[in-house]
């Protein structure tokens, strides 16, 4: 490992971060709020921090650039990040302790929306800007970092995101990573946009319409009342929002075929397919449940808040327009499978993601007709071709590994007294990045009563669920670090 | 597939299950309770069915028997024996729903120990004889049936036990099924033997001892006293209990290795080193919690039911000393990530299997050399040589086909007004065959109140758990039955 490349890394990082407290501080600025100065006093810091790190780096070659390098690199980019994104928090003193600070930074930057705040609406508009920041800041570095940056390097967790992109394979068609960062770059860039301009002009402000589009199109969930979207109480805004989370949540490669080709026909990839037949008929069923057991008379009613409910956990974003709590335990159950589902691969969505349940149910398939036709061949495919066995074991030992740490996660936390709904549905919050969990972590709960220990495996459940499990769990190894 | 072999295997199947009502019927007759009519009847149930599968039969030739034909006959095998074995239940009227009995004899077979009796005490000991009576034969139709016959036959799934058992391989040592079947009944008569001797010798009537070492040698747990091994409160009874148990939890074919070469040397086995480990540790952690808590003042006392408790539910038998639906959250979760894991390959215990779990674990780190080291070749072990990547690939994806059915199942008995921990950890407990859940189905709980649709679905996963899935599961593809 050439730890120089990977600090001149984190330093162009951590100034990065540290320059776009700007954005921020402008709020704080024309508000005349005293966060002004947390931000001052944060960007001292950054800086430090930034210049610490280019001291280490040093002499640092290009060439230098290795696979295990680039792991770091990217890993020890949200901590870094986190460690500057908690200053304005604990500066201003809404958010006074190191691990409570740290957590709510970790959880915008990993795009999981889970809060210590307990009450929202008080904090000032430059605080609350920097959170939903924290966020579209993660999910770029999701989209630019980990899209574009490790598949290059033949780093083999993202051999799904290769797999399944359509039309000629990315790497003809963009020869540079920094080319193809750049797309994906405009792509988000354009979203964020559109969204908020449709926010806008279903009457929100235009700063609660860029802090919901930061939280929607990273699929990072904060928002700026307490009772999330819910708030707003308008269709039009739970449409608009519902379908902004649905883009984010799909394969972003996708997007960009379909704008350079100006067609719908990338979509018509397995993977979307079975994200989209998933999200529908979770929402029917959810609906159904919801008319029969009299949550609802009304039937668009019960459709607009399942459809919107569905998504966004389905997504991994976590805005809320109703309190799921209290809906039918069927619906809950359904709500926290679709958590561990998840979106498509190369998305800012987090948790397994479809195209790993496609391969493994495509396979456990396979297996039934191996039973039966002992001596066949039985190959299976994807949008793309044949999945060769290496990316079945990949798959379904990346769902085996997920499962391993979301129960020691669990047993963990319930060391700290916390029940089994709450334990399980906690870490599942935290590791899938969807932000609210059930019971004492729920839609209208947040996580300021978990203790310090619990929060520390949360932070690192929403780091590692963020980066795939294998990008965190690698820094274990003591291969990472030799020579 | 052809249907004359399988109803031939069903006619004989029919036939030895009614045979078998005899030993119940000779406790009956010595205690002149009015249960032994219900034993004459179920005969004569039982008879019928088997002449009629006899009269379909009729012309099925042995060069008939493929791979389809003994996966159908190993999977009715189950449906057909509980539909004779549900009889004596209906009969005496100490269970008259049909669904309930069907549980109740499924549960037997199944060696899962559900129940839906409320109050067992006042049942009359023939009654109680045969209920344990069906774990026993149950657990000898895995012995016997599963793990001499399928990997003979070449069926895939049981590639598993295959690459784990001991020395020269299987094959070549018993060239034929008959005789290795043999081997293992044997072994399988030998520890009922030990295990009743032992159980009389601490002080257990004949009638109980039996009864007892049929639940404990199959991994049933069907107990004759309401509050099951905490009955007797002897340490003697407990630790027999747990050695008996945690033989039968471990591969039978590691016995028999053991046995021929009068050697330990077979269980220098990488499977059982982690059986062994997993128990020893989950014991540790769970003592040295319930001593924090003060659940337990005395160190022993707190190891003995610790270990009985991690033994009974690991192997998946759930006998029960201790109501632990009391103990702190963190060892009722520990116990629920025990139920799904299970014992070893080839045992008569369920779920997932130890083994699944190491080869799962090896290629997750063999996966994160990959990343470190792209182009290296990363080989991984188990005791007998590499584990291939199908291998692989089958192992992660029974763990995620094991974890869909259970999240699946969950969600369907959730929609009956359970709530989450209930439904959870009632289908773990069916799937996993272990029999006591928590909460609603707890240890001092029964599955009577359940609703008729959750039992149903109950009764499929006890089945689709026992056949390690894809021989229930296959069962439902069109291929399964051409021609
Ligand atoms: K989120
Ligand atoms: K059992």
């Amino acid at each position: 490992m050439n730890y120089k490349i990977v600090a001149r890394f984190l330093s162009i990082l951590a100034f990065t971060i540290t320059a776009s407290l700007i954005f921020p501080l402008f709020w704080a600025l024309a508000d005349g709020t005293e966060d002004a100065s947390a931000f001052f006093l944060s960007a001292l810091v950054g800086t430090a921090i930034s210049a610490a790190f280019f001291i280490l780096g040093k002499g640092a070659k290009k060439e230098d650039l290795g696979s295990r390098e680039a792991i770091a690199g990217v890993a020890f980019s949200w901590v870094v990040a986190s460690l500057i994104g908690c200053m304005p928090y604990i500066f201003s003193g809404y958010i006074p302790s190191f691990t409570d600070a740290y957590f709510e930074a970790m959880s915008g930057f990993t795009t999981t929306g889970a809060t210590v705040m307990r009450d929202i609406e008080p904090v000032p508009r430059g605080i609350l800007m920097w959170r939903a920041q924290t966020q579209w800041l993660g999910g770029m570095g999701i989209v630019v970092l980990v899209i574009a940056m490790l598949p290059l390097l033949g780093v083999n967790m993202t051999q799904l995101f290769k797999a399944e992109s359509p039309g000629p394979s990315l790497e003809k068609t963009y020869p540079r990573i920094a080319e193809m960062a750049v797309m994906l770059w405009r792509l988000y860039m354009g979203l964020t946009v559109v969204s908020a301009l449709l926010l806008v002009a279903g009457g929100m402000t235009l700063y609660n319409a860029i802090a919901h589009t930061f939280a929607a199109v990273s699929t990072g969930g904060f928002s700026t009342h307490n009772a999330s979207v819910a708030y707003y109480d308008s269709a039009y805004i739970d449409y608009v929002l519902t379908f902004v989370m649905f883009i984010a949540g799909a394969n972003f490669n996708l997007h960009l075929a379909a704008l350079r080709g100006r067609s719908f026909r990338p979509y018509k990839d397995s993977e979307f397919h079975f994200y989209t037949a998933v999200a529908l008929g979770a929402t029917l069923m959810i609906c159904a449940v919801l008319l029969r057991d009299g949550v609802f008379k009304n039937f668009f009613q019960a459709l607009r808040y399942s459809l919107f409910q569905v998504v966004s956990i389905m997504t991994t974003t976590g805005f809320v327009t109703a309190d799921y709590g209290k809906w039918p335990m069927f619906t809950q159950l359904t709500l926290l499978a679709l958590m561990l589902l998840g979106g498509c691969a190369g998305s800012t969505a987090g948790a397994i993601k479809c195209v790993r349940f496609q391969v493994v149910i495509k396979e456990s398939i396979a297996e039934l007709k191996k039973m039966i036709h002992p001596n066949a061949v039985v190959a299976i495919f994807q949008s793309n071709g044949t999945a060769n066995p290496s990316m079945v074991a990949s798959s379904a030992c990346f769902i085996a590994t997920f499962i391993i740490i979301w129960g020691v996660s669990s047993l963990a936390v319930s060391l700290c007294g916390n029940d089994i709904v709450t334990s399980i549905s906690a870490v599942s919050a935290t590791l899938c990045n969807v932000g609210p969990g059930l019971a004492d972590v729920g839609p209208v709960c947040n996580f300021a009563e978990q203790s310090a220990f619990a929060k520390w495996i949360y932070t690192f459940d929403m780091l590692c669920g963020r980066l795939e499990l294998y990008t965190v769990l690698v820094l274990f190894s003591r291969d990472m670090w030799r020579k």
